[in-house]
């Protein structure tokens, strides 16, 4: 008897027939004693046609607006499941954002949750019921619909596991769990029973789309155990929890997760003073540009090279941004978006030396020239040609063992 | 410079390009310098595949999920009509009913409204914004959603009208205001300048669907002036007030309303005896079958004739209620769902005697034979044949003058 926050994501709950089986799934758990608390987002493809109305009226939305707009998405699906459930005998009752009450800041399309009233919830609860709550949307101080941003169902559902102190929080989605790495380009990725947040974290980051960042952020936070499963297979998942003992048997590299997001831009030939990397990155950023990776090496004399890599999407701008910059002289500004970015991700690095050696060596004996390298405590990056982004990954899989089923 | 509450309904507001219209026509009403509160429909067609998803997951669902399914309908109706309004310069936001605040009684489906909060509108207002609110829906003292039940939204813009204490309510339809009687059964019914209340619940009671008979009830109550007009097209449309001043000019009948929804049934040769009335209807009232017309007439020695109409809807549930009930004796029950009523509606009846016989005289001279009459201070009612309906309308709107333009 445990209380489990579980989270369906758009494709689960895309038909009348899937919110069926989600309920029946919700149905199991209370027979078997559970107190249920369900998220769930937008059946698929009704987020789109929103927008699309939307899109039909304006080119520029109010973003108060969009949100009153698009929180009906998940208002459908809330009633429609707890009909789902009670048609099956298991009393349940809906709640929208505002209703929850979920309350955020004002920041429209991107708020974040400031407070959880667990009142109304505790009481369903107490009385038997499955409380089913929309994801995604909250409300403001002065009672203003905001939602989380797109995708944040996820971040919902272990914001409310947080507040009820939940025993799991389970995000139900279209794959069975976190891989070593992408089934789709690795055949031989195996699915982990258990990946701490930090790793979790920096998977996410790196491009692996099984989870929301900011909902493995929060669980690490309020130290919520996440585990990811299938809506569609019966099955374990992976759990996600906090590193608690050292696990000398863990395997030095948990996943390799890779990103085709980026491209990169070089600066080459700009003075070496004091303060150039400021004058190189101020411009980008005040065309509301994240950098990820920075690069600096001395080069000629009395002159260097700045490397750093944007999303693929703001490049154009980026460029824009630096030739139109009249403080860096007259360097040379190449930009390539032909690369791609493949990371190692493990926690067990921290106890390893050589993880980056070997890394380089493997890459090396398949004739992958490394253009850019970047390391954190539990993760080593590294930007190469794109064309050799599966060969790289491929290669790195099988040279850390993550073919090999763990013991 | 006026306070005006404006609703458009379902056809109107039917896709982005008529939203966009209607927020032209506010936008003019905002430039005139007149405050206005919008109230709107869900796009029509949204209401029906709301319930098509509902009938998908079971045959009952519960009223309190339908409330929540259904109010997403006029939701999105708010936010894009705010987005369209934003787009032309005219500063607006949109409410929910629970925002706003409507508060209801906890009658899922069919809720009253209580109380409404104007402060979040008088504040809107008093910043230049038009404020457009979710018809149809409120929310009950749990703050649970709640709706009036379909076709509401007529008596939430009456009920803000009163809150706000609004110089009109303007009810945009499809029609461009009321008729003498129904135009496409008499191609020479006008269109009414000006109607009281009275008069528009009695034609509304009797089959003339123009505006939800609630609403009305409600403008009358608190004497909020309602104009009915076409979102299509320009026109002074009709104004529905009390009738403050008697009008010598004002002619007798001001429309004539018809109905085929109903039939008869006939007890023939009940026992003549108190409480034979009750006898009979009381198993059709335990059948939640509602009587309209009434009639009794004394028959053969001991024995009476009892005639009365229901809804043709309750017509076969009637007549089993009334041949299974034992307490009648063995009488002659006789059904009739072939019928239809004609009435005629004014408030100048009550000071105009003869208006009975020329009714009479009009529908005799036509061969229309008189089943039932039933008369109020303002109102006859006749059922007649089906058959002769169309032309009892016509011949009654010719002899009463309805055919010729007011002074």
């Amino acid at each position: 008897m445990a209380l489990i926050v579980q989270k369906y994501g758009g494709t689960s709950v895309g038909t009348p027939e899937r919110i069926g089986a989600v309920a029946d799934r919700v149905a199991r758990f209370r027979k078997e004693g559970h107190d249920v608390v369900v998220v769930v987002s937008a059946m698929s493809g009704e987020t789109n046609r929103l927008i699309s109305l939307a899109n039909e009226i304006t080119d520029e939305p109010v973003p108060r607006e969009m949100d009153v707009l698009v929180t009906t998405g998940e208002q459908v699906t809330i009633s429609l499941l707890s009909m789902a459930l009670i048609k099956r005998g298991v009393d349940a009752r809906s709640y929208t954002g505002s209703q929850v009450a979920i309350e955020t800041d004002s920041s429209f399309m991107k708020a974040r949750i400031e407070k959880i009233d667990d009142h109304r919830m505790r009481a369903d609860l107490d009385a038997g019921r499955v409380v089913v709550v929309a994801g995604f949307q909250g409300r403001d101080p002065e009672g203003n619909i905001t939602t989380l941003g797109r995708g944040g169902s996820d971040t919902t559902a272990v914001a409310l596991a947080a507040a009820l102190q939940a025993d799991e929080c389970q995000i139900y989605t279209d794959v069975d769990g976190v891989y070593t790495t992408d089934p789709r380009v690795v055949d031989k990725a195996r699915r982990l029973d258990s990946i701490t947040f930090e790793e979790m974290l920096e998977m996410a980051s790196q491009g692996s789309k099984v989870l929301q960042i900011r909902s493995v952020e929060f669980a690490g936070k309020y130290n919520v155990p996440l585990r990811v499963l299938s809506s569609f297979e019966e099955g374990p998942g992976t759990l996600i929890t906090v590193d608690d003992e050292v696990d000398m048997e863990k395997p030095v590299i948990s996943g390799i997760a890779f990103t085709r997001d980026e491209a990169k831009i070089i600066v080459r030939g700009a003075p070496d003073t004091p303060g150039i990397a400021y004058k190189i990155l101020g411009p980008v950023s005040d065309a509301n540009i994240e950098v990820d990776m920075i690069v600096q090496n001395a080069g000629a004399a009395g002159a260097t090279d700045f490397t750093f890599t944007v999303h693929r999407n703001d490049f154009k701008r980026a460029m824009t941004a630096l030739e139109k910059s009249s403080e860096l002289g007259s360097p040379e500004i190449i930009g390539d978006d032909t690369i791609a970015k493949v990371s190692l991700v493990g926690v067990g690095m921290r106890s390893h030396a050589g993880v980056a050696s070997k890394m380089f060596e493997t890459l090396g004996a398949e004739g992958v020239n490394i253009e850019m390298i970047s390391t954190s405590e539990i993760k080593i990056s590294v930007v190469i040609e794109e064309k050799y982004l599966e060969l790289a990954v491929r290669a790195l899989h099988s040279a850390f063992e993550l073919d090999r089923e763990s013991a």
